[in-house]
């Protein structure tokens, strides 16, 4: 299905009760240090912590009162559970989210906070499929992907709606890339919005599928996993490839030592707490100083779950 | 010298154009959870990433033009430091400051930063004053107390301005307490603006001065000094006291725990970056619910500049 304007418009405007207008953030010693005019959309500021309520209230409210009867159900270890857990709660809807034994506890509570029922499964995708396919099976409850979905994606495309509101002279957008939900609906916005505007992903080097697809153009797996940036794991799919190719200028890869400097940066800096993978695009800006000098570059913030004992190893006592 | 209602209106009008009106933040979840309505002006996120350029830029601006001439000075191991350091550079003139040999390479390197001169000082109070006597004998520079000054307390006085402008109806604010510069000015400003409004202060176990000093209405050390909260660590002086003993309803005591589980759910829940010093108001408030359940209770967040390298010290990989 083709996702229109008027998609996304709608989707705004549904959504709009539920979810935060997140503040646009500058920093003039980013600016001055880097000679680039950044322009940072804080989403770990949002509702759940992270952009990801964007598509998953979407995509619930899109449900006929027949759908939503039986609530919905996804797999996902990240943002995604807490979205639909946090959509069926505002609803009063049940939610099943199955999430990898590998879970952090932090998570799971997380999910079991907002009323959600968790099912457990074995870390591989074969399982955490499998006891989706179960749970549907059993409750009639509506599967909601985290990205695979045209009413997601259309959710996600709110966010650079808003941004360019708010920034109307914006010239380039760049976002993180796992799945490609908030890249292809970054990239249909802007095409609808302000075609004008250079849409750029960036990507971890430990994670670099999405580079390889875009390249090839058929969904590819990276060579190796290995990377902090735990959000951007997943591949793209052949919907979300398929925008990200019409309308994507390029995508850029950064190396660990990037991702850690950048994550300092912005919390040295900005006062500001964000995922590592949420920092991608910022340390790819800053690894690619050429193409943005001067130029006013909106960053996509896009979570602020981060678990705290993390911060031991990325930042190690001296 | 009694400070008025006019000089802190003043004080507001001189440094404005200097520093940011910092946002005033809420968080449902907390709230939830506390059963108190509380208000977070954020403090960390003003220029020098503290309150105290409000104190150290109004100072400066006092200054005659035959006093600037031969610059400000300083011992300060804190944010007074990179307040003067970004005062002088910001009015082109110069800057000394003295810093114990203790303080992090981090803040010495941040204060040389904005061109400041420093001087680096045995780590203790006779070697800082002797110090500083020395650079203010051989330079005719202005001493500029961090806190025992009228001019820096009026300065400090503008946050509660700004945050009953912005919340009128608070019945309550709490501040960290460590000179007392930013206590006093609060009580001050809270005093002329709103009568009504209750102010408190938080206090750590480890460095439990000011709340003696209350009691018995002279200065007073610490028993004992065990805190991560690092920015508290100093004694009223007659003048924050004073001030303090005649429009403070009361200081209240936190345990180390306490600061590290506040510090924890501000940068859970509200996903920024504060200071474990600024946090200490808000453990204050958790611990005594009963006292303010229900209220409208504002929290100065009054720094976010940390040593990234501690968080595996506050919050340890488990």
């Amino acid at each position: 299905m083709e996702i229109t304007l008027q998609n996304i418009l709608d989707a705004a405007q549904r959504i709009q009760p539920y979810i935060h207008k997140t503040p646009v953030l500058t920093c003039q010693s980013i600016n001055e240090m880097s000679g680039i005019d950044f322009y940072f959309k804080c989403e770990n500021f949002q509702k759940i912590g992270a952009f990801k309520i964007r598509g998953g209230m979407n995509a619930t409210l899109s449900l006929s009162p027949e759908q939503l009867k039986n609530g919905i159900a996804t797999h996902s270890s990240g943002n995604h559970a807490q979205a639909l857990a946090f959509a069926a709660k505002t609803l009063g809807i049940k939610a099943y989210i199955v999430m990898p034994q590998s879970s952090p506890q932090v998570k799971v509570n997380a999910v079991r906070g907002y009323g959600a029922q968790v099912i457990i499964c074995e870390s591989n995708q074969a399982a955490r499929e499998a006891a989706l396919q179960k749970v549907v099976a059993e409750t009639g409850a509506e599967f909601i992907h985290p990205y695979d979905d045209y009413r997601v994606i259309t959710g996600q495309a709110t966010c650079i709606k808003e941004f360019l509101e708010e920034v109307p002279l914006l010239d380039v957008v760049i976002t993180p890339v796992g799945g490609g939900g908030l890249l292809s609906g970054t990239s249909l916005g802007a095409h609808y919005l302000k075609p004008s505007l250079q849409v750029y992903a960036g990507e971890p080097e430990g994670a670099a599928d999405a580079i390889l697809s875009f390249k090839s153009g058929k969904v590819e797996k990276a060579p190796f996993i290995n990377t902090i940036a735990d959000g951007l794991l997943t591949t793209l799919s052949e919907q979300t490839l398929g925008i990200i190719k019409q309308h994507v200028t390029d995508i850029l890869l950064v190396s660990e030592e990037e991702i850690k400097a950048a994550l300092k940066l912005v919390y040295e800096r900005m006062k500001i707490i964000v995922e590592p993978s949420c920092v991608v695009p910022f340390a790819a800006a800053l690894r690619n100083k050429e193409l943005f000098k001067g130029k006013k570059v909106g960053i996509i913030l896009s979570g602020g779950n981060v678990d705290l004992t993390k911060f031991a190893e990325w930042f190690p006592a001296v």
